[in-house]
């Protein structure tokens, strides 16, 4: 997606190796502009199963408006978003999984109740970044406790030397990344060709 | 907002007389045909001071996609969402505020990057709930060290009960809540007329 891949360039910032901040853009301040592009994006690339889509799955806080955006290009389907710990109101039933946050360097739990992911539902999951493959692969196990099918994920920036995508990929899930970043360094970004 | 008010009551559970789950369509699992009413509504709202909105403030996870929503309502203003904890990669600047969660039963920090918000800038302030206000008066002593103006609070659903409400208004602030709740009691919720 070329007007993303300029933003990145534009207004991304790299730091060492690793990091890609997009804080002013898309996890922080968010352009919903933007955002409307890349719903639509989404539902470009994912057109040939657009109609299969009960809902979408994403986990806070940075996929939410990313996904909400999405849903909008896939018929207005539920968003539901994992969470990550359990709220003192949250005392129902759950699918739950490990996640281990490179960037936060903790591992957490995400949450997502069990009424509102039934089996045989098939989903997209939703992310802003791909980076280790963590939250997607926290999110593909929840989809799996629960009987749904995941039909692919769609993620806005992976970074492909984190190796998460080529992990999802093993795994037989579909991803789709709207830009993917196969080098960071020396305060450069490189877009995979 | 008549249409909101009759999906709490369709959707939304009472739990003791102070808790309102309203997590199938606003906070876990989101409604986003629901979403694009709420920021239309908002929009109609602050109509009188939509023109001055240079930005939307909110608080992550689950005020981002209302927020989002909204932006669309007021040009687009770009949307951003304060962050609960300081990841490792946002070791810029920032201004913070500390917000006590009563239904998570922690205090915790909110920080907005420096950069984000400058002096003179006009904010709305969206969120999905006002209970206690600490999140909407953290967001508002944030814009105040920016140096930047608040032009309102938009709420999805008040707890009135809770006096949030009570506390922003006494603080001068102007607030516009959807709606409004007197009182939870029995299972039953019971609307400001």
């Amino acid at each position: 997606m070329e007007i993303l891949k300029k933003r990145i360039i534009k207004d991304g910032l790299a730091v060492g190796t690793e990091i890609l901040k997009v804080d002013s853009f898309l996890n922080h301040q968010v352009d919903v502009t933007l955002f409307e592009l890349i719903g639509a994006e989404f539902r470009t690339r994912f057109d040939d199963v657009a109609d299969k889509v009960d809902k979408i799955l994403t986990i806070e806080a940075s996929g939410i408006a990313v996904a909400a955006f999405t849903a909008k290009y896939f018929g207005s389907v539920p968003v539901v978003f994992a969470k990550k710990e359990q709220p003192s109101t949250m005392a129902e039933d759950y699918y739950f999984s490990e996640v281990m946050s490179f960037t936060k360097r903790k591992l957490s739990s995400i949450r997502i109740g069990k009424k509102f992911l039934a089996a045989g539902e098939r989903c997209l999951i939703i992310d802003d970044f791909l980076a280790h493959g963590q939250a997607a692969l926290g999110l593909a196990r929840i989809a799996q406790q629960a009987g749904a099918e995941v039909l692919g994920a769609g993620i806005v920036i992976e970074k492909e030397f984190q190796e998460g995508g080529a992990r999802l990929r093993e795994k037989g899930y579909r991803v789709e990344s709207l830009a993917v970043v196969s080098k960071i360094e020396d305060g450069a970004i490189y877009f995979k060709e």
